[in-house]
């Protein structure tokens, strides 16, 4: 039984910074109605005013705003009711001086008119006498051309992942299709003599595939295509062979690998056997985390490969930290928090970190009254459950002892928590 | 111009209170790769024991613990190596006192060891005896048989949403298929005569269909399928044809709707005129979002409508405080907080409320330092750029009058924020 070979442990800030030479996938044109959570690839600028015409917001009437001036309960003023704006076309006439006209909201207003009162403040009389029992200010219940969108204004950098908001937005101003990043494939190669597929009954000694299902799951979540290549024995040949056709295949190659130093050299010699290639990490300052590999492959527009551990709990944690942010630069999510979503709690007991090494511990919430807990799940990290039932992960950073029960922690939460 | 119908305006939870009459959707069988994200319709108990071995979690050797007892650098202790376990299969030989197998990090132990002693701690002689320099406990560095899983064991109930680290489970016990809620279909209606499709130019007067595309990305992101009806013009007949071919092709109808006096009085007809329908809500005491109406369709497995407010953020608003917990009791993701994930910010502004409404603001967040500031994003509900700007809501609950700059609220986040 071999050794570990000898290489410098690197920080998770080392190891991001190593992405910089990974260039994000390349671009595709997508539907707009299809395009909700993809990351915009170009600039969008917005080629009209929106609204486009003097709007109305409120049901009531078209009316020159000086000619409310004064009007209250007890001095109502009066206009003359002219007819009525009829909804999705321009207004045949204007309003003159003691004019007014219905509008309902969304109408356009009618040129001469400058605001509009709501039909709560008014009454009709028989006669055709509009009576205004409230004054309204120029520009009040009315949208001007361009208030929510203005031509020629950047809405959106290249980088922008699209929410609901952004897809609403992008439609009224009539964008039917747009240049997004494509979603990166992802390779997830399973190896391990150990190892065997989900249909298999394992025998004595062996156990199912399900790193590889859990790390297809997160890459599904973060936006990625998975392409699960199977599994490998520990062989040279197989797994040399496997990582060239992931290569070939994929903008991202993920090892789910056996956790023996005898299965990791394997992986280091196979990655060193393909032309081009390169180990950039061999062992991270985390915990878990510890036997993660990064490695580029192919010296023109190189690929990263990410080795992960073996153990579960450490191969789910390596993919949050080191897998999510590598996967949004591939994808161009540039304006995206490596982090995700952070919420704060209070710890319910000590927790102690881990000596030279960034520490992440499972916790899950619990809410009690007005506060939010976070309850450390512990258990070795060969095991599913604890991750099961846990929401999220709390650093201990490197050269902090720990922290003690009652601390306020920031929870880095799970997708889908 | 009529008069808006009298009609008592409910509360949220009054209204969330008439969803107990719609069943969730069907049940479909996925495989275990597409099964990310869908929520289980059946509770899942474990077939077997995970791991179903005694299991090795460090490289290392198999041992009697007790053999080890007293070792230390000082006073190591010797065991006779009796070989290899290799991977993924059975021992042929156990381990009897002073004596120990190789074993690689997920290899079974051998009949008679009890732990494993890690490889840093001890070192091979020339003569086959192993060193063993720290003692190690029964248990430590392996895995019982039905640690992570045992056989039997209610694993997740109905109801549970399936993120990575419950497929990676699912994986585990060799579940290959599963018995999932099917996404609700969400049929989606715009009405207005001013409303014209994303293709058109708009013609003064005219607006684009862009309620119904951000209402579609928000039900394609919480999990449904949004179903584009296209546009009706403000007509009886058609609309309730088009409701009436709603109601049969989906589990869920949105009516982003004109949201003139008019325009709602006209659905309104229209819905009571279908078989079997009832209003159950017309009106809400929530800022934005006070036009929404809310009704079953059919007698027998009632099916819901929402009718969305006009204006874009309030229809928005209406969908996240009211359209996804819907969404989610359909899709039968009763373990679900309707709130989504919030967090904690400081209000860098007062915020006064609405009277006898509750009130939603859109904040924005920003970080200075170690404090995460909510800026309030103000501007008209007919806007659509504020939302574009803001990343989730502050409620004003009823009867308090606002919050205080420097007060601690809690935000809702917008998906993907």
């Amino acid at each position: 039984m071999q050794k570990l070979e000898f290489f410098r442990l690197q920080t998770r800030e080392e190891v991001l910074a190593h992405y910089d030479r990974f260039a994000p996938v390349g671009v595709e044109d997508v539907d707009l109605a299809a395009a909700g959570g993809r990351v915009l690839a170009a600039p969008i600028v917005a080629p009209e005013d929106v609204p486009g015409f003097w709007r109305a917001t409120m049901d009531g009437y078209a009316v020159r705003a000086q000619d409310t001036f004064g009007a209250g309960v007890g001095s109502p003023q009066y206009l003359e009711i002219k007819g009525e704006v009829p909804m999705g076309i321009a207004p045949t006439r204007g309003v003159a001086a003691g004019e007014t006209l219905r509008v309902a909201t969304g109408a356009m207003l009618p040129p001469g008119a400058d605001a509009v009162v709501m039909v709560e403040y008014t009454a009709e009389h028989p006669d055709g006498t509009l009576e205004v029992r409230r004054a309204v200010a120029p520009g009040e219940n009315v949208l001007k051309p361009g208030e929510d969108v203005a031509r020629g204004e950047l809405l959106f950098p290249a980088g922008r992942r699209l929410r609901p908001q952004e897809i609403g937005l992008l439609a009224a101003i009539g964008i039917r299709s747009l240049v997004v990043y494509k979603k990166p494939r992802v390779a997830i190669i399973s190896s391990g003599d150990e190892i065997v597929p989900l249909d298999e009954k394992p025998r004595p000694g062996q156990v199912r595939d399900s790193n590889a299902y859990l790390a297809a799951a997160q890459v599904a979540e973060w936006g990625g295509l998975p392409l699960m290549l199977g599994i490998i024995p520990d062989d040279f040949d197989a797994l040399r062979k496997t990582l060239a056709a992931a290569w070939g295949a994929a903008d991202l190659i993920l090892i789910s690998g056996g956790s023996s130093v005898g299965v990791r050299d394997l992986t280091l010699t196979a990655i060193k056997d393909l032309p081009g290639s390169e180990i950039l990490v061999h062992g991270v300052a985390l915990r878990p985390g510890k036997p993660t590999i990064l490695a580029a492959l192919g010296e023109v527009g190189p690929k990263p490969l990410l080795g992960l551990p073996g153990h579960p709990a450490s191969a789910a944690v390596v993919m949050e930290v080191l897998g999510r942010p590598l996967l949004l630069r591939l994808a161009g999510a540039s304006g995206q928090s490596p982090w995700g979503r952070t919420v704060t709690a209070v710890l319910s007991r000590n927790l102690a970190g881990a000596t030279g090494r960034e520490d992440f511990v499972r916790v899950r919430l619990r809410r009690e009254e007005t506060t939010r807990w976070a309850d450390p799940v512990l258990g070795p990290s060969g095991l599913l459950s604890p991750l099961v039932k846990s929401d999220g992960l709390v650093m201990i950073p490197l050269g902090v002892e720990g922290f003690f029960k009652g601390e306020t922690v920031a929870v880095r939460l799970f997708g889908g928590s």
